[in-house]
């Protein structure tokens, strides 16, 4: 395998004899690739990578997808089921197990038919949870991680900028989505982290917000809020530029986000608790009169998924660690007059932070 | 509600009575749309439409969803819950079951962690399945639903002939693609069914190639497969067309498929069974001599999902009915020379059949 993978998966099977866990069964496709380097999404079909505490690891894959799996995993033991038998019988031979083993899989990304399949096929009666095992190991970031990161960053600070050079009173929201996917599609991007967002005017206060055909008009707050996907990692960026002149009040609000996303970029180094950096961006916020317009958590992890841990609430006593990467992104809505969100990603470093994102935060005014 | 949607609760409820179910949980969105109109993806937060047999209906939505699922919805009785307090309690307040409750859900969408909430909020200890009762309802495709379908497949031939025309020797798949989503995004599609996928030269034998940067070749064979989402209604086309003049071999092999494929189309009417169509497609390829690269079925149904039933295989003994809708799509895959598909959306009508797609099926001759 190499490139470190060997090392995740024995960390992964300490942790499971930590939690005396005999048997994981691992499906989730980017939990598969984070310990073996090979990413596929079977749909409908079974996918499932094997790994016993005493040091066994199969996976077992559609047939179409084993030559693959071999190459990218480097594991020994890979078994492809063509769609005429299933993956019953291998997995009968494979796995060891009665109804009081103690087997894991990911309850919350696994759907039940499948649970009451394993069930009558295994006889165990009831599965542990792994997820809090995958929360812990992939919540610090290692050096291939972050390279990954950093790239995806680039991606979204490009992709902002694509935006904003497209952006024309008369154009709707879904244009300009048009324009940022197709140069990024064109320079070898495949997939974005979510529906790329863009909302302009009054729908800029909606952090939920659907892009549209709704047409950019003069004055408009246009709110960017986009990511990336490289080699499997997301970024995740919000730009706000306004068209035209600012009015007073945008240009306040404006100054507010910025000044808040700063002050919570400056609070991070590690062993404070993870809710400082909340309270850094909602305290500003709030002194400044506008905390009941700031609805949301300040961020979220970001790796595999683009929202995973740590989660960056006013509540999370949690410990910040260096290597974990998450996003920082105060936003003030204010109803029927529009919305501002500044947002970063960022890692913390052995002595404070690094920003990955580094698209100009200074007010933007198109037009002028 | 109006627009029929009453009609289809109704005989979710007659078909729950069939099945003895005293009780249906629904949390999958397309089916939460099917019966009610509402749709949102709430991701990891919780929606349900819960429907009793006795003529109860009440959707328990996330707070910022209510009034969006009131007004499109209709529905009298529309719960919101807060992030903070969460759906426990409106459930446990709204819910009278008991752990021998005949209670519904859907099995193969509903995670397993959900279900162990569930289990324990409501003391219910096994959970039926509704999935077949929604195979039977959906199956059969109303007027609205057509309409919207027929609207899907005319973007459907747009996309083709956008990408037929952005074809040049020396772009890559991706650019093309990215052309493709471009024009459709700027028409105002949001969403494409599944990812679009150009294969050009030996790629195009892969049915499951993933499209990249490699770039179009003189001779290659380049083949579109990709479908446009409209009103929640999926279409899906494919296309085969060559850069320059076809080898002989190309030829050949085109004209089986396209021919293979009329026969398929010719051989839809009601109360036929379905593998006739698919043997229809495969006898006729067979004999041709290229049976062994017709390497999967000849179509599968569509509606809100891009699969769905009926699905077209040799083995299928279901009777085909009118306002059965599905692709019909064999082809040919030569390994290290290229491959062939040719696919159409059509729809069971009284007498016969109606072709949904209407793209030409020549063989385009790229600069020629």
């Amino acid at each position: 395998m190499g490139n470190g993978l060997d090392k995740r998966i024995e960390r992964f099977m300490n942790w499971m004899k930590r939690e005396q866990i005999e048997l994981a069964l691992i499906t989730t496709p980017t939990n598969v690739y984070y310990l073996t380097g090979f990413y596929t999404n079977p749909h409908e079909r079974f996918m499932g990578l094997f790994l016993t505490v005493t040091g066994d690891v199969f996976l077992i894959v559609p047939e179409l997808d084993k030559n693959q799996a071999i190459e990218k995993s480097g594991l020994s033991s890979v078994l492809g089921y063509s769609d005429s038998e299933g993956p019953d019988f291998i997995i009968e031979k494979m796995v060891q197990v009665n109804r009081n083993t103690r087997m894991g899989i990911e309850q919350g990304n696994i759907n039940y038919k499948t649970v009451l399949w394993l069930q009558r096929l295994l006889q165990v009666e009831n599965f542990l949870d792994l997820e809090s095992g995958f929360n812990e190991l992939r919540l610090i970031k290692d050096e291939t991680e972050i390279k990954f990161l950093q790239e995806a960053a680039h991606f979204a600070d490009r992709a902002v900028e694509i935006g904003i050079q497209s952006l024309k009173i008369g154009k709707s929201e879904l244009e300009i989505i048009a324009e940022i996917e197709y140069q990024l599609k064109k320079q070898g991007i495949e997939r974005m982290s979510f529906d790329t967002m863009v909302l302009t005017g009054k729908k800029s206060a909606l952090p939920h917000g659907k892009p549209g055909k709704d047409k950019i008009q003069e004055g408009d707050f246009v709110l960017f809020d986009l990511g990336v996907v490289f080699n499997g990692y997301c970024s995740d960026i919000s730009r706000t530029v306004v068209m035209g002149t600012p009015s007073e009040e945008q240009r306040k609000i404006y100054t507010i986000v910025k000044q808040a996303q700063q002050m919570a970029i400056n609070a991070v180094k590690p062993n404070i608790s993870i809710k400082q950096i909340d309270l850094s961006a909602r305290n500003y916020i709030s002194k400044a009169g506008y905390g009941e317009y700031f609805i949301h958590r300040t961020g979220h992890g970001l790796g595999l998924d683009v929202h995973e841990y740590p989660s960056i609430h006013e509540k999370n006593e949690g410990i910040l660690k260096e290597g974990m990467v998450f996003t920082i992104e105060p936003g003030i809505y204010v109803p029927q007059v529009g919305g501002v969100r500044i947002e970063d990603d960022v890692i913390v470093t052995r002595n404070g932070v690094r920003v990955l994102t580094s698209f100009t935060k200074e007010l933007i005014q198109i037009g002028m």
